[in-house]
């Protein structure tokens, strides 16, 4: 049939939307080529369909298909950058992790296993949640992962801070407290962890004030309106330094004019110019991973949150693609 | 059952998200009490399902269900001032006033008795509407409860100035007509009068005119885009000084993009981190009322306009609990 | 305020729409009066905001609020059977149970808990949920209610049969499985079950096997076709006798143009006519409980599904008022 | 311009959509020619964009613009009786009645006017409302143009009466109302009033006992089921006989799953097949005038309503044709 | 990676949804392995993602992606009939045959040479479009690649005839003229030509002369309504005997309310309910192929269109296993 | 009748707001007449329903509807400039050329011819598409229309350059290719071609290269950012000076939260506001055309991309107003 002959001829090449229209064939990340290994990979693009610590509505779980779906609209090479990712990096679709709706405890520990084998094969994981629960179970495996022992620096774009203590009594995981349990497990070093974009009003006075008082860098959304993306990202680049990085990018990070699709949405976010310009400022950072989380695609507005996260995780891509 | 021993110990706290589900429960603004009595209340919160005034798209009768449903997602504290206005003020959902949608000139009268009640119990009406043209009797029956006689100030936030004489021939009651209507009663002072954010096409050349000629003060949206929120806001506060001021935010003053759910939506609109800072500007004003209006679930968009009303409804509790 | 005023003389009784308008006032289940305890009541209308169990599309969490909402169009009085429940039984809308979202065992035990509360003031609990996994601790709590020992009955309204054994690997609880849960654990006579509308491909040959081996009588939507309301239910009141008798209506039994917002849609499903005829046939029966599941405002249109729910809320509650 | 060339060749002739694409061109009811006399035609198709008369949901005004929009699918023929209705009638397209949305009164007298010049023209007004309040004026302006006196027939499709006597106190015209008042005035024979569809539930035991008194022919749901459209059809036209007689068919009649977008929904009503074949039973009655009410766009699901809506239009244009 | 685990040990088996949950992986058809060659298959599921034949509403280029999406509802056995299609035929998801959208007659081309392909390698082609006019290239290669010459025999599931002669001037090639040219071609015997569901306004009274003067059976809904499905399908199966035939079920047969994404609506469609029991009824035929079409995702609601297409898809092919 | 009256006195003014409703009437562009000769015009506004240019998402044939629809909020007056553009132009609406979906070549030609004939009749034309490939023949029939030969300037508001040699194999006219082939042509010079907006991921890293070779001048979204609408206007006007000029606006230039209906949505896009100063800052020059295209319905949110083309198609109306 002639989809085979139109079919990448090298591996890890997406289809040519001048030969194949955008419309057709499967809906994997990027129209890249789906694999069931992650061997000979430098980054392995893995969905993750789990919303089980999500407190208010539901529907991260359809994430990971939706941004497949929208992220058709990707091209090969950033229009900025110059940079072309598939020339310089091995990268595919690996699949679904496969994780149960049901059993919040056995959930995380298969999301950090299927993590685990990503990293044994050598390929750096950009997964598509989910839930921000999903990000401690990654940030485990890739902690243990890591040749050197020692907690990792992380890069949070997010409208809220996830550092809460517990939820509904004394449930510890939810997707708004992996980041306090993950500097409780020495996974992340508070004094590298930045937050970006934080806003909405808070549960009480000193909500944040855990987060500060390990040394967290909160930037609220105002600080970011005032500073300028350019700036916010030279500090964030000074704070991160050299050692490992892992970026969280929370689609809820940014306007939901702009990203309504999402479980706890906060007005007055990021513009995806801004969030753009900032992940962009990521280059040149150690990263050993990174995840786009959040998309709900039963609260979207004609996939345009999709198209958000599906443009996000090209532009984080491309970040890794340049520092090859 | 469980849920009354979760409910606020005090009167007038909202119910915890922390421990019951943000979507669980009826919806009351901002998840506070529902009272029929604003006795012993510093700040009434009511709706008034009302839309009889519209020219145009009709639906706001249908706001304030929906306002209180995105509520839900409001905490207790300002992330930005650090306001906790339940423990400043006692607060509660007052219900909806009862006015039937058939009869313009009956319904004028039934908001006006209602809101007469709020402020004979000593209580400062913050109200859902409704079109516009709830704010005219609003603005009544506030101006006779005021303790010294004489017009009040206000600052209204939209997109059209709402100046006009009539419509579809002599028709003097329109959500079109209710601050013409409110000067020519001596309600509102038209120098202490001032228009945020105006912006659309015109029916006529002149027709600001009368509202210029009385002293209104109008910053169109190019003006308000060239100076920045602070230095309108700092404008704003000269004008209305330390005298009685009534704020109106008309959900169309917001871009579409981010409030599509209005019955005159005009593009190129403030952003809500615009809205968000020009209503944290407010703080020190001397106010006797505000209102949210014209938010329109029907044409709604994934309940976007009324999560944008219920932060705004929020942000102008906070500026009330600020000047306590 | 007027409100007060117009608010319903006796307690149990609706809000009347012809002196307040239908999209005023607080949404609570039938414009009831919101109500914390059981005590005095004939009949509970309590929401259950819990989706823990669902193995696909999520969102039940959402249903009480919504069913709520739809629910300001009922009035009083059938329109057929002249029915008018209000007269006949104290009703009241107790809120939603609090029920955490993180830990599906913890739910099930603050379901239960729940509902033995109302069994314990002497009320019939007619609840709204929630996915289908709840049904299965309000079984419980009112097997342990009843005066006399011995399983209940159960008339299940429903797509599927859910009586699988477990899901992904060994999870015993989701809403696939409340019914074989049930009849192993004694709270369910498995020959006074029967299912109606079943449908849709399945697992397996046998996957019905398990439920026809312990006497359940499955009804496929062929045969409802066949046969017409009249007919079958004329078996389902032969089945059930006098004995105490449970219903739940899954709202996927409707076909799915009728209610789209549901978690897993089969085509080809009973009409509402065909099920508001079915429900009438259940007068006379012993019901000891009843309710309405599935509701999913995600995946619905327009709030169809929603409306569709709150109608057969409305025709069970005037079934439990026509046996008095 | 080709357009021209392309235009009916006969006055009152659609647009032909084998050489127009049916997406092209303006707006009008079946592609007709707009106009904006009546004169030399036998049927004026007209819009009265007017929902002042709605209790609950409103956008009714919305009406005529979206049924326009939709009746672009409409063709030339009917497929069953073989009627080509543009051979047999002169029919154009009058445009809307001006009516403004807030003065009720006068939009009362707005709408008699308008329909009394179609009248006067010597043609047969079919109308496209507008919420049911609209029927009334329209009622007396065809009664007072009959060349002989007495009061008319009505055949209504309806999921409501419509007979009640005020609302929201004592307001005596709302859309709940209209056959109340046009029995009291005369212009209705109550004995040659049938209504067809009735159904959901009531505000009281006698709300229907006014009705029958008069000796109006309720025909619920559960009669329409039983008996089947041809059955019930024999007996409407016994009723009518060879007397005027008017036809109004509100959209909520419809089941909402296939009319959703009106403004009081009820479950389980009438499919399209039942409808259409009803509506085709009218063949040979008296009829002086017809419309289609209560489509609210706002409330649609993808226009399905008002594809509906146009369809029954174009129906009852194929049985006014047929009587010539 | 725990995914490769959970793959499908055989072949061609779809994933298995009690192990890893229905929204997780990629999107195939039937969740079944895709493939890029049709050797070895008894059926190669393909799309054809083209909708340049469409002569209003556009987007049925999109139904194959949707299709998919909606098809991990299906589960491996049919619950009436028991068929078991992956334990009789071996089927896979060949993906979507390369078919560009700008050049109408290279397209036509395109998919004949991709069914040719299908068929050269000894599997029987189930595709799902795309416009109707597919349904005329895949005839062609099917003719052409049967063992004895002469033309096929064609069951039409459809609201319209489609065997207009040209439009928009003289273009021979639409999705309303796909069946005359097989016709005229010879690929068609119309003695052997059977169309269920016709309905709707027709251009002229002749329009539908050609085809029944060539010997097509047209069976308008109004028979099927009177008849009901069984007595059909014994016509259709008397009609069709044991000669080769396609089948072609085209979504608009449906009635809107349950497929309303589709280009060209018809109110008082076939129910779902109708349309499974007919296509169950096809057992026994000598069935050389067959497609489901004109699934428009951007004119659906809720995905219930792509929905209705999946599982008429899942009953053609129990169908097609049954005849093993 | 009373409709008749209130039509404009005057020819070419809309109908006005202030008496008819905007919801009221037939849909016409800003509610002008609707002719159908240019004859005497000076702005022909006209519809091009045609998307066969189209390379992804299909759906820009119903724009000029829907754009119609909209544009029932604009009013007379431009509120910043002033400018009445209906006092200084005759303008009236001229419907949709019949362009026919098939047959790619022909329509091309269908487009040319009728705006030649716009041209021969002396107005200027001001389009809605449509895809962007209809902006090839209305360049090639300006071009031949023009008294002095030479080639024309163009403004392009786009995301995407619209450059490309060829799609889908060899395909030369697609929606992605017009520029390239008018400059091939002769029909532009390169070197007066400005390109505002551009962004989003790129085939390859030349991909512009061509067009910069041939003199365009493209400006980045990044560039846009940087220097602000008055800057980047300022040296727009420089590059047009007074020579010819044509305007073209693609929907996708501005962001996808403002205008999500389009085929090709890329986030990161203008604001309106940043869109409108720009249209602004094209007064003065020598415009001999402009059109809106790729406003696409299907994938349209609530109407917001229509009214955003709507609004620009009024603010391209004033600037052409403005020159005289």
């Amino acid at each position: 049939m002639d989809y085979e002959a139109l079919m990448p001829k090298q591996l890890h090449e997406p289809v040519d939307a001048a030969l194949v229209p955008r419309f057709a064939g499967h809906a994997t990340f990027m129209r890249l080529p789906a694999l069931t290994s992650a061997e000979g990979l430098d980054v392995a693009l893995i969905g993750i369909p789990w919303d089980g610590g999500t407190t208010n509505r539901p529907g991260a779980r359809h994430g990971p298909r939706e941004v497949r779906n929208q992220s058709s609209l990707m091209r090969k090479v950033h229009h900025v950058t110059g940079v072309a990712p598939y020339e310089r990096l091995a990268v595919a679709d690996l699949g679904d992790l496969v994780v149960q709706p049901i059993d919040l405890m056995a959930a995380l520990e298969q999301i950090e296993a299927g993590i685990a084998g990503v990293c044994a094969a050598g390929a750096l994981p950009l997964s598509v949640g989910g839930d921000h629960l999903t990000t401690l179970p990654i940030l485990r495996a890739i902690h243990k992962a890591q040749p050197e022992p020692g907690p990792l620096g992380l890069v949070q774009f997010d409208a809220h801070s996830d550092t809460n203590d517990s939820y509904f009594g004394d449930n510890p995981y939810t997707h708004g407290t992996p980041f306090r349990r993950a500097i409780e497990e020495g996974v992340l070093d508070p004094r590298r962890v930045v937050q970006i974009g934080i806003r909405g009003s808070v549960y009480s006075a000193d909500e944040h004030q855990w987060a500060k008082d390990q040394g967290i860098r909160i930037i609220y959304i105002e600080e970011c309106d005032r500073r300028g993306p350019g700036d916010v990202m030279a500090e964030v680049r000074d704070l991160m330094g050299d050692a490992p990085t892992y970026v969280t990018f929370d689609i809820d990070s940014i306007d939901p004019s702009m990203a309504p699709g999402t479980g706890t949405p906060e007005i007055g976010g990021l513009t995806t110019r801004e969030a753009q310009a900032m992940v962009r400022g990521l280059a040149g950072l150690n990263i050993v991973g990174a995840d786009v989380v959040e998309v709900s695609p039963p609260f979207d507005q004609g996939g345009i949150t999709a198209l958000t996260g599906a443009t996000m995780l090209f532009e984080l891509l491309c970040v890794l693609a340049s520092n090859r």
